[in-house]
């Protein structure tokens, strides 16, 4: 029955924000059915992927949805690549990354502390991720630093991008077959198994996995297009900036799904899954998105360079320090996901008032 | 006899600041007297404050303590503001979080650690103070390079200062009852009660206690203006800077009161009390006693903004990276004192030559 | 046998490199058989101070292997010093702290976890470490903050970097006193002993052993002297910058001996011999050869001052930030080498694109 309802809202978003885009009606209202469409396609390739990755065994399925996990915002970030607006895509990135660790975090540990007091997870991957999280810092800080203080060419600063997006991947890589082959055991949580109880039971046969895979692709894809093109509005008629839209809006639609997971296993004591989706999320977006889009954009044949804005490099390095201060001793409490969110609204009001 | 004659040094030196300052002594003379009738006084201060919560009972007496803990720096701060001199304000917050974090905290672990070799605390409450620290820098740190960046209005300066100051006030009382209601017994010591011995027996009735804060209070008040109107000698004739002025010559004297305390309570191998006196005051500082006076001054009519400068922040960063690196593995020795006291060396004489 | 080859090798590059600098012959040769000359007389010079140390006893033997240790580097940059290439002497010396932190900590954690999975060793060094380091950190940062935001004059300049230098210095030898007098117990790793096992049995006598500190202190000024007549090849006709010369030819050149020891010991399991080389040789760097060298420039009649370039500056902190992250949790595996190793090659690529 749920299942179903989940079905048929699905079809009138996706009908309603088509109508909504080919007819030309109001923006606003534009936005709100295609945001809402994109929050309910990407839960629905979300389920799409960890059915393939499923029946893919074990390996090959923790790479599917690792590598998978956030194509929603991949397809996004491309269809923004292709108007040219890069800088929304920076900020999209950014924002991804602060609000997995900000938001999903804090409101994750801070439902979780309300209700549990204290909750546990294994320290080891807790490290890991900190020092994962801290190269992956320095890899966008590094570029931007040296290209404010030096004159290099644009040549060169693609060159850069290019080699430093070429390491992150091969970094990336290297994680999986860290996490997944050779250290598999020592990550594990000490009590749970770190992914949502439905992963157990697949609902559907592999064909038909495979095939609302390719359709919840396409159908991204989409919805991505139909939004994306309602977001002047915002920049044009209400005079918000594209870092303001890209960091908080387009994140926070893009993000949804992996918010109402990480929350929900909070709740249920499984703080370790909890922080895994929303670190190893923004791990993702730092370490294999951002670098894909940089490959896309020299294939498309404008090369997006590496260079952050001071602004988002400090947001996003302010949010990998408290999360990993917080992380670090594995135990979290409803305080600690408060300290989060009160640096998430202070990051919001500030690039709001730009 | 010992009560007795503090009573009495106490009654001289006020008595003998009033003199210096109505009479227009000498100024350096009345700086050393209204000095040290400061530090007299804001040790009344403290015990009266004391001795007053004993009998509001432990939550209320915690509060009060933990609230009135800095009233003396408040008062002065407050009585900087009025005379406009908001640099040394922001000056005087910024020596009172860097000497709690790094002169009160380095020599007590010095102090305790060349007695007791190896001193142990609880690690909980190091990491939560260590984030909390973080978030504190951050607050400080994103409007000011929002500022530096962007072209803002002054009156957007003052909305964001008051935001981040509103926010700082809450999280500061959720802090209260993080740790004074929900998780109390989580943060506390292992072997050791948190606050000095004295704290058992109040030394004064209820009725007595009340009437001492009341009198201590405004005492602090009067002897803090006489201060404060000693210290442009300091700038005019001798050519120090307001920053220096502010962040080490009022900063010692405001906290004198607190130094003793924590490095008596360490050498008594009672390193955790000694810890939170240090981290605790400059956390009061960061989260309650600035943003306060930012709201005391809108009320004043000119609203001080939340922007420290580039050498305030970085100083106060500095600090509380280096703090978090010592106190966060719970257990302190000498060496680590001595690397915070070079720490406040190294910035004390940079201050110095600005 | 091996013995008298490594001695053999010694005499032919050391004759070989003295005949291609008198005689002119290629800079290219020159370069290369200086190069290969110093490497093997830093091992010579090595052995020798680790054999007198042995005859010294326990206590001044240690100090003698800790500050010679960086004897190489100390008599290269006194070369450099002389040829007045005060630029390069800074980079030299953060491509040594650099070189240390990223590429021998990270190739001895990198084949260390290859062969060993999860390697440990004691976090009560590696804490001191990390503290230590960021006070380092601190003592190269804010000096040069505070002259890039403010107008100091030249002789100011020069008395707050020989202060900072003297502060390093007390820092350096307190150090010392802490780790092998008062809480050597404290820092000892947990199976192994610190130092290769051929530490255990010196080769030489007493007489022997001093004498061959002598001569061996003689060739690597005078193969040191060779090759820095060599580098001016790289920046005139190559076209690199003293920058990258200096952080990268240098910094591996003079820390060769070191590399190869560390990767041994990580391979025989001894991690913490690995980690104490690596980081240890960074802080005698930064604590004591750094200092010095401002020492020794004052006497010679012109102060070489504190003052590190802004990449110089975020690449050493860059390297603490993540060795830092890496080491604090007292275990190691091959993706943390990794990350060091990734972060290495995106400073290295940086430098040379400037």
């Amino acid at each position: 029955m749920k299942k179903h309802l989940s079905t048929i809202l699905l079809a009138i978003f996706f009908v309603f924000s088509a109508i909504a885009h080919y007819a030309h009606l109001n923006p606003i209202l534009q936005f709100v059915v295609s945001a809402i469409a994109v929050v309910l396609v990407a839960g629905f390739l979300g389920r799409a992927t960890e059915s393939v990755a499923h029946y893919a065994g074990q390996r090959l399925g923790g790479f599917l949805n690792a590598t998978f996990g956030n194509a929603a915002e991949l397809i996004i970030a491309i269809m923004l690549l292709r108007e040219g607006l890069y800088d929304m895509v920076k900020a999209s990135l950014t924002g991804s990354i602060i609000g997995n660790l900000l938001l999903v975090l804090g409101l994750s540990i801070f439902a979780g502390g309300v209700k549990h007091k204290i909750q546990n997870f294994n320290v080891a991957l807790a490290n890991m991720n900190g020092s994962l999280m801290i190269v992956a810092v320095i890899a966008l800080f590094v570029p931007a630093l040296f290209l404010n203080t030096h004159s290099i060419t644009p040549t060169e600063v693609d060159t850069l991008s290019l080699i430093v997006a070429g390491l992150l991947i091969a970094a990336y890589v290297a994680w999986l077959i860290f996490s997944m082959i050779t250290h598999k055991k020592y990550l594990e949580d000490v009590k749970d198994p770190k992914a949502p109880e439905d992963h157990e039971e697949p609902k559907w046969s592999k064909n038909k996995s495979i095939l609302f895979l390719v359709i919840a692709t396409v159908m991204t894809a989409f919805v991505s297009e139909w939004l994306v093109g309602t977001l002047e509005t915002f920049t044009t008629d209400f005079g918000f900036s594209e870092l303001f839209v890209g960091a908080f809006v387009v994140a926070i639609i893009g993000n949804a799904a992996e918010h109402s997971a990480a929350i929900m296993l909070a709740m249920k004591n499984k703080i370790g899954a909890s922080v895994e989706i929303a670190v190893g999320s923004s791990l993702q977006i730092a370490l294999f998105v951002a670098p894909v889009l940089i490959f896309v954009s020299f294939f498309l044949g404008n090369t997006m360079d590496i260079v952050f804005t001071t602004l988002e490099l400090v947001a996003i390095m302010v949010s990998v320090f408290i999360a990993k201060s917080i992380i670090q001793d594995g135990s979290t409490n409803w305080y600690e996901g408060l300290l989060l969110l009160v640096t998430y609204i202070i990051l919001g009001v500030s690039f709001y008032l730009v």
